[in-house]
């Protein structure tokens, strides 16, 4: 008898993870080993749940339409495994329902927290001889997953980002008035996206003029100088900005809430707001500042093809190794050349990624550290390349029926 | 020897006022009348300044171009000209610059205090016998313009907030945990912007679910009581709010700043985030509050074809009045069917249009205050159909240069 399958997905949204879970869905359905494939709702905990879809039965149509959709299909979750030494009650009706369905694979589709599951779940397996065998597809807007050169989501962020940026900079540049417009970035640690705002640039325009991103520390003083130095020479003064920022001692910039969540990453907002006050205060210049929020993850009207491509290539393979017998790995994009772009998909122990995070690399920022350098735009450039036909009905964009996550 | 004549952008940017000046330009390429036509840099002040930008030999892929392209290519102004009676230099400065370029016509494009301008250098133009004829071409997210159906602008700013809101939708729909979401849309007094995001809503989400305009009185407690009501029956509550709220005696709703502008319009910012404390506060459930801010006048990437093809065709007939010796018009949309939608475009005197304002007629709002009717529906959703081929270049869409405003 053949075995079935479980996929589900976990963690923030990318406009790329229904494009894995679509590549999921394919791989299964072409596979000659699975029966059925169960998308599990609101990630691990659907399994804890007994709350299941079944997705076998997807047509071509459906998982095309699911490629270019925002958010997650399955509904995600924010829970974090137990150790297994303390928490066995957890695994065991983990593996009690694996074993119920007859399950013989589980994919999880997330970011590093996920990794963190998918690696907890493939050592509880070992130490009971389970023969499910775990796979992980990495996605994260936030582009801090290592051994992969990069992370599904982050492509479409970054165009969107880009674009966005752009767009703003065409705003500001209409008045015949001296301002400072400094947008917020999301990237919490690592300061990629942040660092595609500079995709924005044209041969008329250097906005943003500024970047800075968490990998260096922020000086309030300095920043007030950078801008200073350019408000001479520049009628308009654009600064993109990581929600991320902090001081030399680690202390964020005006984070107005620092609640942790459960992970102990803390919640920041208002960097933008606050840096908005500062230059106003200092210089007396008109200035506005905007935080690109939740759209620079949900904008799926905005994706960016090669990400999404690369994101069901890595769901689908996923299925592939696990037919070939592989388990406790992520799949990952090797890039083999810059012009033209391309790249492989291989596996790496999930052990090696999860709980770790990439940070942008020292050499990528320039040395006064308030922008990127040509090896960072390289590395970007391929990322956000090619655009998606989407279905678009009276005018607004059609994504798949989430009815079962609304109520 | 032919006239030559003017054309020039003011108030705030939308993505269909670079539209409308394409179809000036071709108009009065394809006229017979006019020999040059020069674009004023900086609305009417690039002719009090003498910056003129020549467009009489603007290519068809430049004009096309120039169609899909966000702000306002000739930069923008928020001058208010003095009265006729006080302002005598300022009238005689204008017009001795037109009499030194043989200037035949003048091409205003703007909102209502643009309008305000086309009114006073009309009634200046009579008030000394001058032939040179004047038009208004409208513009503004807002909608609110008088006489015309809609305005150009509001259809792309409706897509944008619609498919945004949905795109939110998703996302917050994803965690299996009660929220709310408050988002802030732009429109100080008109709430047109705001009922737009209704569009958003599919058979399988009415997000968002409570929607509050200017047009009617906002009620702390009331607002709390609808939230409350919708709770135990739906996961996610998704509000979408005009920043010009305000309670019954007038007050805006948490105005962090009530700076006013030179119009003597308050600049509001921060409802969003207001309501978000307030409800925290009430109803201790998880609340985030997301201002959509510029992106939604200058978002070309999402500009909806019939927005600017409106916009483009008011922009040439504005050139055909004016041949057929028309003056002190704006030119105006018609709606003569919904079902297939369908318009003409005509003139009407800018003195019935200049300083009023179209508000959200209070029957198109239900009874609570909370939601807009079917006939809000019917009337928005020609408005936002249709979608531009936009050109990209490395992934990010390309828009003509506007090194003539950056410096």
């Amino acid at each position: 008898m053949k075995k079935n399958c479980i996929v589900a997905q976990s963690g923030g949204p990318t406009v790329a993870i229904n494009a894995s879970l679509a590549g999921v869905i394919e791989g299964v359905i072409e596979s000659s080993i699975f029966d059925k494939i169960y998308g599990s709702i609101h990630g691990i905990q659907g399994v804890l749940k007994n709350n299941f879809l079944d997705l076998t039965d997807s047509s071509k149509d459906f998982i095309t339409k699911l490629s270019h959709s925002p958010a997650m299909y399955l509904g995600s979750c924010r829970f974090k495994l137990p150790d297994i030494d303390n928490g066995a009650e957890t695994y065991e009706a983990i593996f009690k329902t694996f074993a119920d369905m007859n399950v013989g694979a589980f994919f999880y589709i997330g970011g590093n927290d996920s990794m963190d599951t998918v690696d907890k779940l493939s050592k509880y397996a070992k130490s009971i001889g389970s023969d499910i065998l775990i796979a992980g597809i990495p996605k994260t807007i936030d582009n801090d997953l290592v051994v992969t050169d990069h992370t599904p989501g982050f492509g479409s962020a970054a165009k969107y980002i880009a674009t966005s940026m752009r767009e703003m900079a065409y705003d500001t540049y209409i008045y015949d008035i001296q301002s400072v417009l400094i947008v917020e970035i999301m990237g919490r640690d690592a300061g990629w996206l942040t660092a595609a705002s500079a995709l924005a640039r044209t041969e008329f325009s250097e906005a943003p003029h500024l970047i800075y991103l968490p990998e260096t520390s922020f000086d309030q003083k300095q920043f007030i100088e950078d801008i200073k130095a350019l408000l001479p020479v520049k009628k308009n003064v654009i600064v993109a900005v990581s929600e991320g920022i902090h001081d030399k001692d680690g202390n964020y910039i005006s984070a107005t809430s620092t609640v942790a969540d459960k992970f102990g990453h803390a919640q920041l907002s208002g960097t933008g707001k606050y840096l908005e006050n500062l230059v106003s205060r200092e210089l007396g210049v008109k200035v506005r500042s905007v935080e690109i929020n939740v759209l620079q993850r949900s904008a799926a009207h905005l994706s960016s093809k090669t990400d999404l491509e690369e994101g069901f290539s890595l769901g689908k393979m996923a299925v592939k190794f696990i037919e070939e017998g592989h388990s406790e790995f992520m799949t990952i994009i090797n890039r083999t050349s810059n012009q033209p772009y391309e790249y492989t998909i291989s596996h790496s122990p999930v052990l090696d990624i999860a709980n770790k995070a990439k940070s942008v690399p020292r050499e990528w920022i320039n040395a006064a550290g308030n922008d990127v350098t040509q090896d960072m735009l390289t590395y970007l450039k391929p990322l956000v390349e090619g655009e998606i036909a989407l279905d678009y009905e009276n005018g607004i964009p059609s994504y798949p029926s989430i009815s079962h996550l609304t109520s």
